[in-house]
């Protein structure tokens, strides 16, 4: 459930400085599983409580878990925005590339290191600092890709990282740098 | 406030996982911070709409700021579980911690790479994955440290990254890596 409100947020962010109702209507989706989850954690720690004859391990569990979903409640509020086809002011999409955490996008040329490779295999997170958060491939997306998933050569790679890590990032994926 | 927003969730997560009221308590201390920039948004949002007679912009600007404030407040309920003197279920902090995205601690050797550097000068984020979102030196903390902070032996930091760069990252700080 974390894992999943923080991508939402990324998506967020991402669908806002690309204006991108695809990876909009994502964060809308993903907050449907968020809240089946939500209220099968919620049935969970109730049904724990009267196991337990105690009330405080739900209450916390419970507790969290509305926080967790809150996250993911103002994700979708950020979507909405690009949904509805409000065009934010530049400034507010300069802010947010512009932090230190930044989101960035590259496509992978026919001669980059990354083509073929699963990100299991590249850790590019721990090598470049670089999280591959949504895979545009075609017409297709892979959002929240896993170690396993595969980079192909003319993917797009959506990514949030350290800005000091864009142009490693960047030249990874156009075939400039060979090194990881 | 993006980047103090997404600290706060950061460290919200830190204090849970370490069941430290300090770091909980800079929680609840950032969201003062949010506020008040939350209201100066606001404020010059609904001046910057009677310039231009027009309300669409001020009103983007306000829901998008509003979201972020939400954010924010979910950090600060996660963070009065750790005040109220609650301690949640292991299998919370356990599964925080096997997250793709995990935070860790360690303590800097006399004969770490790191010591007497500068956030900056390391690029630990873009080379190892791992960003320090709070370091304790002796009895007070510095959270968030910019790219200005200098880390010194003894120190003891708390970094959010892929589960992957834990390793490199404890090794530098023990001195067993010197390899960046």
């Amino acid at each position: 459930m974390k894992n999943i409100s923080e991508l939402m947020i990324d998506l967020a962010y991402s669908a806002l400085i690309y204006n991108n109702k695809e990876i909009a209507e994502e964060v809308i989706y993903l907050e449907e599983k968020i809240d089946e989850t939500y209220y099968r954690i919620q049935e969970e720690a109730v049904e724990q409580a009267i196991k337990d004859g105690n009330s405080s391990k739900a209450l916390i569990t419970i507790r969290l878990a509305t926080s967790i979903e809150a996250i993911s409640d103002s994700a979708v509020q950020i979507a909405e925005v690009v949904l509805r086809d409000i065009e934010p002011h530049p400034i507010i999409k300069e802010s947010i590339k512009e932090s230190d955490i930044t989101i960035t996008l590259a496509k992978v040329s026919e001669n980059s290191v990354l083509a073929n490779k699963t990100l299991g295999e590249l850790n590019l997170a721990s090598e470049t600092g670089m999280w591959v958060i949504a895979i545009k491939r075609g017409k297709k997306w892979v959002f929240g890709p896993t170690e396993n998933t595969k980079i192909m050569a003319n993917d797009i790679l959506i990514a949030k990282g350290p800005i000091e890590g864009v142009k490693h990032f960047r030249d990874l994926c156009s075939g400039k740098s060979r090194e990881i």
